[in-house]
């Protein structure tokens, strides 16, 4: 294995230019859910990975571009794909901001810029590592598949079917993913899994207009006392989902996934301190590390109906909607639990419209895979401390694609840190994080490398 | 007893004055819930009343003033008290009215201004019914008070502690209030009661601020969830309210009224095609009539939380309110139902705060007063059809004041088309039934005389 102090000291003497590399492509708003400059920053991309020695390509999809850039090196592998996105939220609310959210800006050693957290700041630091390690030694220490799609913020609704279509293209052995944030407690992670999502809404209705409440109360229907009821049949105040066959498929974690589990720094007094509670929410005979990664969730995101003033107003409402999201884990996939969902309903609350709303399929790679050791190797070696080991996020990214449909490990190797306000105005990325990442994404590589070298050997 | 042609005459000869003195108090904005207007339509009113020969005084209550009335010109009675309100409710939304609510137009047999059936229309009716009557004899048949207070769209929150604290001033024999619209068929009612109401709000919290539903959900508390299994405890899917005692008190009605609410017009069929649902709310197997009359009802009139855009959004949301009413019937009163529901709420649902919000203690008069038979004779003369019996309304005005404080009789008289767009936009009153009120008002003071003549003789 060839060493990595070399690669290290570049890093360090390019830290300026890389930093107006990086200001260069976060000033790019590629804003995928109104479809603002997401042609010119595909281009944008796929320019600097071509500059950089990559075989470059922009694939169409159905919707947003998918820039695809590859080097192979190695004949005997192993070839890892790093997945990323270059599209971004809305920057909405824009009067929050402190500085303009595509005027990237640092102040107290962050970034502040809109997707330098979510993700460009995470996938171009992944893209410099490859830079940098050519820069010393004129090749990559393993083959690598480049992938950023450009649909991620809208629930990259055409990624599986992309990957199913490009299977030849993406003949990869291993997925790295860095995206989200490491641990709260600041340290890094190596995370195997991540919870998918099943996304529905709830409409019940009564009758066509509102209605006065004293003439017509208890002779119309309110849809909200349909929906309370409905929802009363979907969950129990103990915590406990009770649609009909809800966790027939939940698979328990394994063994290393349990110790794994037992093993991560959660602390309920502190949690209860930082949220303001008194009581975690139910099923509190659960660890919070199981509630998060390992066991499903059912929440109502939103819940609207009838009157929203102050004071009172003795109205029947006519209209009333739920939105909820479920979060799975492995064992259970997206259309086989809105599909319990829409049974349940159909039997319980037959007025009730069931609207599903997409989501996504949970992935788990298994803690022994051959490729974890080297990953983890590579994040102790760049950053001094060892990461980490988190078995499922409580989140969904669309990993299964990988893992489901390629049938590959995926790792994520998260940079940001836990207050990089994603999804939110005035996100940041710790300067240090972005370089600390440019580091660990060399050192995984190298060691990647290493590993097949080493089975060779 | 005095023949009532005259005093029909009177009224027949004078439609365009008194049209046009029903337009010059409807012009007069008078909205309480903004003090707008309010100091000066109760002088106007009141100095209606004074030239009209009453005597007549404005009280200052802790909110807005009430206009009282009087004339005894019979030693022997009865004397009837005449309630009403001058003030209305806000006009809002304003563009959705086709003649502004303030310049009263007539389209269509119909008078449409802000107030005309809720309640300046009828109420001033009543008052040229008296005008009428002097008019034509010089003196009334019964003695008169004519209350109308400022409040009424706010709740009348201090019309209780206003008669309690001027008893002397209210020394009726029976109330008689002219509001709300007649039966849905169209035909007239005498009405005997009102349900009371009871308002309160729940509020739940979660933690301090809204969350990403991957990261927390199943371990920082939802509370939608927390609001939802709250009111699952309150009522079931059956339709029974399940607060602790809540139907304790509830007394049944009386043969009378038995017999009274069985012979009302209700058409389920015809209910369910007005208002576009398949079935009616449970509990189905008491009557329409009895549901709207002698039973309670808990109605959520709104209920938010969380995300209200289209598609989704992953939030777990840190607050959530609903809004309830219950209407109560005779037996219950606001102040004990309140508590047992504070009392329903500490016990199965600590985490929500309950706040009451007012309301009103429901209201009865009994079916066989000896006022009932000559105040049905009136409306029967005056509008050439039997009234409809009707033992209490579903809504709730404030006559429990009169029934449970000064202890007398309260009847209501509506005069109002069943169409009348009270509380909204282009509110309207049937030119036809302003001027059937005139003459039910005449008839009926004469012959609550004619009745005690009777008696005496």
């Amino acid at each position: 294995m060839k060493a990595l102090a070399p690669v290290f000291d570049h890093i360090d003497r390019n830290r300026r230019p890389f930093l107006d590399r990086l200001f260069d492509y976060l000033k790019r708003p590629s804003i995928s859910a109104r479809g603002e400059g997401i042609a010119e920053t595909a281009e944008y991309i796929a320019g600097v990975l071509d500059r950089m020695g990559l075989e470059t390509e922009i694939l169409p999809t159905a919707g947003w571009p998918v820039v695809l850039a590859r080097r192979s090196d190695r004949a005997n592998g192993p070839t890892a794909l790093l997945y990323g996105h270059y599209d971004v939220q809305p920057p909405d609310p824009l009067d929050a901001w402190i500085s303009p959210p595509f005027e990237p800006t640092i102040r107290d050693g962050r970034i502040y810029a809109r997707g330098v957290g979510d993700n460009k700041g995470q996938h171009f630091a992944n893209l410099l590592a490859i830079e940098s390690l050519l820069a010393r030694f004129g090749e990559l220490p393993c083959n690598v598949i480049v992938l950023l799609e450009g649909e991620e913020e809208i629930g990259s609704p055409r990624l599986a079917r992309f990957v199913e279509e490009h299977r030849n293209l993406l003949a990869a052995d291993l997925v790295v993913t860095s995206d989200g944030p490491v641990n709260e407690t600041g340290r890094s992670c190596l995370v195997f899994g991540v919870r998918g999502v099943a996304l529905f809404e709830l409409r019940a209705r009564g009758a066509r207009s509102d209605l006065h409440s004293g003439n017509w109360g208890g002779v119309a229907p309110n849809p909200l006392w349909t929906l309370v009821h409905c929802l009363g049949t979907m969950k129990n105040a103990s915590g406990e989902i009770t649609i009909d066959g809800f966790y027939d498929d939940v698979l328990p974690p394994t063994p290393l996934e349990r110790r794994a589990l037992d093993e991560l720094p959660y602390d309920v007094n502190e949690i209860k301190d930082r949220l303001g509670v008194d009581e975690l929410d139910a099923p509190t005979d659960r660890s919070v590390a199981d509630r998060l990664a390992a066991w499903p969730t059912l929440t109502i995101n939103g819940l609207h109906g009838g009157y929203a003033g102050d004071g009172s107003k003795t109205v029947l409402p006519c209209e009333a909607v739920a939105k909820c999201d479920i979060r799975l884990v492995e064992g259970q996939t997206r259309d086989d639990v809105l599909s319990k969902v829409e049974d349940h309903v159909r039997q319980h609350a037959p007025g009730v419209e069931f609207v599903p709303l997409g989501g996504m399929d949970p992935s788990k790679t298994p803690l022994d895979s051959p490729f974890a050791e080297p990953i983890r190797r590579g994040i102790a070696e760049a950053q001094g401390e060892e990461p980490l080991i988190v078995p499922a996020l409580g989140g969904s990214l669309p990993d299964y694609v990988f893992t489901k449909i390629l049938g590959v490990p995926a790792f994520g190797v998260p940079y940001a840190n836990p207050d990089e306000a994603n999804h939110a105005p005035n996100e940041n990325l710790e300067v240090e994080r972005f370089f600390a990442g440019i580091r660990t994404g060399a050192a995984i590589l190298t060691h990647l490398g290493a590993a097949v070298d080493k089975r060779g050997a």
